[in-house]
């Protein structure tokens, strides 16, 4: 429970060292509670030994599978999804050798099951297996853990190592000393043992689906320095900022970013646009929990406390002001309403997304339809709404040709592997903006 | 985890109160290992809705049955015998109708697959269950909360109300105002609802056996105000002392008890011998965890750090201390050197109940074989291993009918009923002193 | 802050191993607002170096001390007693030389400004100062640390040690290997270094003053078996109980205890009175914070939660219940209506000291006079108020009887020092009982 | 003790809200050892009643002071120089009225005691005194609170409010919705109280001293959006960018940025260059404490935990990157790898500040002279030794002109006083570069 640096101390990480596998994975609660029981990874018992799993994702058909296992006669002991896909492993398969486990099989089976979406790191003895769902819709990647000898002539020491490493972000990679080495293809079994990594399957879609590859990690979600689909999430970021400034260009002085996830985008725009790069906004690092609860006055003065105005930068100035994205509408009012205060004679908020409409079912904590701003009668006059001197969004069209652009660019350089993109046919998962889910939803 | 005064605190108890149901257990770590995933009560969910299950006792046949429910391909995710309960219960008896549980049906048949050791409390949704299993070899008392208004004339308050609690121990009754109103009995499966208390079904021990109630409880476990077997465990202990009185006579001076368990056993030996009760040692109350970690010195040493002499007490005399068990032989030792330098010239040690030689596979915490000072060569020569004068035990037979004497008499004047005993015959366990199981053990 | 064994955890003593001197002082917080300012020692730095203050107690003139030290110009930074000491002592008298300072001197000014109450220890350098005020108001007593070489010929390790340890209670020197040496006269001033225990003053009492030690250390506050002026506090509780028996006869059955403070008393009172002493009650050792709040419901029911009902050994008979003293009668109450509804015939309780009056100026927690029993209307008929069939407390006569006839029986055997009782005139503190405050309260 | 929102609990913070004055400070631990008896405001009780004391800085002369101090009498619970000017403000002079405390000439007594450096907050009753010592070394900002009925013509709620508020960075007043006002000036003390702002006084420094405001609060500490001397830190930092490309040209094709403090100074560089300005690194925002110290396998990698490479942006490209300050030079070597690992065919390193070579008296902490790189026989050839292709300073005299350029044209206009720069000479404290301290150096 609690952050990881919190979860994981010194200690705790100590009594691992003699180990040489292992799995984990941070589960951001995207229901509100926070719950011991759901962490992660669950491990079971079972005539074979212990199998541990991992999970990222949200399974489409959870509520129907649920049943399922508990009409067998097991015991769900959560509302975790993971839990249930641990079951669904347990389960011994009627054609199964008794005393041989056949987990390929077993995972094959869970993915005939269930469609999407799930990343998946299963642990049994000495292998891990590493799954992605058939549509691809949650990341995985894998890196190479480069031994110290192999860089330096100077030996390296008694915890030099060399070994496999799998991570939903492959910017995780760099920090302990490995390489961005493949993604995990939509559907692919691969297996990581002591014989290093190898591709046992690669599970197809029903004929005729794309892949469905959530378009938000690129928007949003993902470090700038990942790579997903053979691009840097950076570059897409850019490249987005440069649509945008072709779809609604601003007669302005300046182009800023609301730090610090917007940056990418702002510098896209401003290249594009050919108007000054300039910061408007300052961090404040040291806003914390106790002051997000802001009293009557504070909420009344409709304070940005998360951000500092850096006046002199502005005054007197017509800003254009990249988001990467506007979810409720509750933020950016009072990031344009310090700008006026501090002198900004213009500000037109450019968002490098389209507006977000409908719920995810895959994973991703969107609020409900109701929360979001793009459903609410006020979305007719946005700009009024937030206090802005224009709004424009980018459209479905420009991001996913932002996206896809790159892919394309790779695949006629053969740079990047044709089953990623189904027989050169890319697709990805633009639910929350098109009301299009990748698979029927099961209730 | 922790003490239940700190893992309940105040606010988490207010959360609470607007049920009307309720289980909980303390399980004290027998395994040394304390593991949050087999904190009580185990909750699952079924087709039917959330069981929940509240387990004191451990399964002689354990590990057959976490085989047999594993290839039916439920994956275990603990160690823990209650999580095998609620999961045999969870399990769809193939003759069930499936929009119809049938608890009771599910309950019986788990008591056909283990005979011993459990009480178990099971809920589901407005239905608690109350089961002992056929041996009785754990306990289970049912209180009656009586309402304020029927003891007052003063109306009650909002909080007054009326009901039923289910303990192993009925000394937790009174500080919650409630009564003590009977036992479960072994193998009966009670239902309490808002209809109040029925007693569903006594599943029979196989033709033979007797009842095997575990009688440390009597000796050691148990809170001398609980009543077990229409008897209070504190008159037992008191007979116990005057049987060690009548067993083991001493010639001495005073007699005297190590507070505070013994305590009943030593007023009964003073009572049967004549000798004057006198105490001579006085109970640290503040000995925590820190200093249980003796450093080299205090522990050459021998320093008694629970217990301070209250020397003027008994300087010149010849002392008879009775202790209620003696299990590993480290604690009376330094007891007896602390009385002999304070002064003491003489010390016998009497102990009330026989000596620990066999492990128990039914719930107690009991050392290893080797551990148990009984075991050992020193054994031949315990009153100088320990630095005492003399040392006697009672009997397993001295123990026995001191425990029975009392259920006989209570028979006789048809004070309790004859289930408990088996159609008049009393039995209870005594496998740790006597090696003879209730049950065959399989491995 | 906190409790000693959780604010001194095996770490943070691990860390005192390599000093051979050190000063501590547990501090019960009398004002209900425990402060980690207020943690003792009080430590400061002066021209000399630190000096460090252990000071138990409570100064009878603080206001104006405080008041003639701000005076001079220091401010305070916490309301404590202990802090002024500190600031007393740091202060350089106008006659000492700059380097060289007389820390005695400096003591016996601070004696010199405050009569009492305080025992302190003085920490400079490679020096301890143990000091008690000339009243000797709170105990102070010497233990002598006994190396194991000199017990076992076994040769001792590397922590093996001897030396000196200063205490308010005896009681704690067993559990740390040391032996009673002797207390620490009224008004003496007694050096501890590496050279050993050195007597450096007696600082006398006005002409005519007796000595003043507090004497519900006796009747409450001590463990009983620690030592005060020569006698076992045990002992002169039980001394309390015969001489209560004598004062206080009762027609009944049994004699009993509210465990275990009043236990001795009740033993002597049995044994004066010839009345068979049982036990009535068991303790609940797992009562905490959490359920000291008890709800409407409880309250009403006015349930003894600290105790269980030793129902069997007093059902039907009529019972003497000793208590060592009765405060504020709010915890008697629910005890006597708990041993009725058990089956008591009869309650009659009597008390082994006075009734409480009078507020303690001199470190003693007492409630405000408004809160005492003694002083309420209700007190006219207090068998009536708190549901007993008679009650009666020991005379204050008796109490001072009982305290000093065993120092009586040691002066004439010339076991204890004259010094400690003025030339043969015993005295104690009896304020909180009489009023009699030992000097005059400065306001 | 620990970070601001972990110590000020909601709980903590509701207790405050209804006094209407307050004073407090975030002391940063200089030595390593965060004692809790360090923490801030010092609050002492005085004849006249509670002083608190909150300060910021450093005093050059403490340990003379301190001699001066307990020669008087007064011991020092401390080490801490805080402590010091509360006991110095507590001592009653000599020819002060007894019942009429003086504190302004108590502070300007203890102006007189100690140059420098501090800014001070001091609270007695309902008055605040801000204080800033006569060189101005530690800065200190004055806001209003504006009132939100004066904002909106909504009426406001309860928690309305008018008043001040005094910091040592304006950033932080936009946070709570006040403004900035003025700074206090070197010397001054100034009055808050129901009365409003009051300036009573304005101490001199020695005749022909310069003011000395801490250069380093431009370079490093102060946070982008506060406000010195009438400019913004921002604009100081982009000058000090611009400065550096006229004085240490660099032939590369980018310019970019160690994120995040050295920005403005890379986007003034960029400016200056015109050479364009690129992201290269991006920050890893949960890099925490456990991963700080890292095994010897990551320590001989070298990894840049904190920065992950934006690879795609700068592969195959000369970078210019700014860093704001190098003090060990232990970070920027492992960032210079990173980038050349990922493609950086040359990387030029400048630094918007001069080598800092001397330690700092007066409130910051620097490492020592021994830690310091520019003070390493290494620094002949620092790029070498960090792995740069050219390494380049700011000169004093860039930095310097950087800084006072945005003042002298704010003088010129008339903008800001001429108390706060000496009759129209500007002066800084450049002490930790050139060695050179604002007054001569007590030991």
């Amino acid at each position: 429970m609690g952050l990881v640096n919190a979860a994981f101390s010194p200690e705790a990480l100590l009594k691992l060292r003699y180990g040489n596998l292992g799995i984990c994975h941070t589960r951001y609660s995207t229901t509100g509670i926070s719950e011991l029981q759901n962490c992660q990874p669950f491990v079971v018992d079972t005539l074979h030994g212990k199998i541990a799993v991992a999970h990222n994702g949200e399974l489409v058909n959870a509520q129907a599978l649920r049943k399922k296992v508990m009409r067998h006669g097991v015991g769900l002991s959560t509302s975790s999804d993971s839990e249930l896909i641990t079951q669904l492993l347990a389960l011994t398969p009627p054609m199964e050798e008794l005393d041989a486990p056949d987990w390929v099989a077993r995972i094959k089976n869970l993915m005939t099951e269930t469609p999407t979406s799930y990343s998946l790191l299963v642990m049994f003895k000495d292998v891990i297996y590493a799954v992605r769902d058939p549509y691809g819709n949650r990341p995985l990647s894998i890196g190479r853990v480069v031994p110290v000898s192999k860089l330096h002539s100077s030996g390296a020491g008694d915890e030099d190592t060399e070994g496999w490493v799998v991570s939903s972000e492959s910017c995780s990679f760099q920090s302990i000393g490995a390489k961005y080495y493949r993604e995990v293809l939509p559907g692919e079994i691969v297996q990581i043992s002591k014989h290093g990594v190898k591709s046992l399957s690669v599970v197809p879609r029903p004929e005729g689906d794309l892949p469905a590859f959530c378009i938000f990690e690129y928007v949003y979600f993902a470090r700038p320095d990942s790579i997903f689909e053979g691009q840097m999430v950076y570059t897409v970021r850019q490249r987005c900022g440069r649509q945008l400034a072709i779809e609604a260009p601003t007669d302005a002085d300046v182009v800023s970013t609301v730090p610090e996830s917007a940056t990418p985008a702002a510098l896209g725009y401003a290249q594009q646009s050919g108007l000054p790069y300039i910061e408007v906004l300052c961090k404040n690092r040291y806003v914390g929990r106790t002051f997000i609860q802001p009293n009557t006055r504070l909420r009344q003065l409709g304070v940005a406390k998360k951000f500092g105005a850096l006046t002199d930068n502005f005054a007197g100035k017509r800003v254009v002001l990249i988001d990467d994205s506007i979810v409720r509408g509750n933020t950016i009012s009072p990031i344009i309403k310090l700008l006026k205060e501090a002198g900004a004679t213009e500000v037109h908020i450019r968002v490098a997304s389209p507006p977000i409409r409908y719920p995810c079912y895959m994973g991703i904590n969107i609020p409900t339809k109701e929360e979001l701003i793009a459903n609410k009668p006020e979305f007719q006059d946005i700009a009024g709404y937030i206090g802005a001197d224009s709004v424009q969004y980018l459209t479905v069209e420009g991001l996913v040709s932002a996206v896809q652009e790159g892919i394309s660019s790779l695949q006629k350089d053969k740079m990047i592997s044709s089953s990623n993109t189904s027989g050169g046919r890319v697709g990805h998962c633009t639910a929350c903006l098109t009301g299009k889910y990748p698979v029927e939803l099961e209730w």
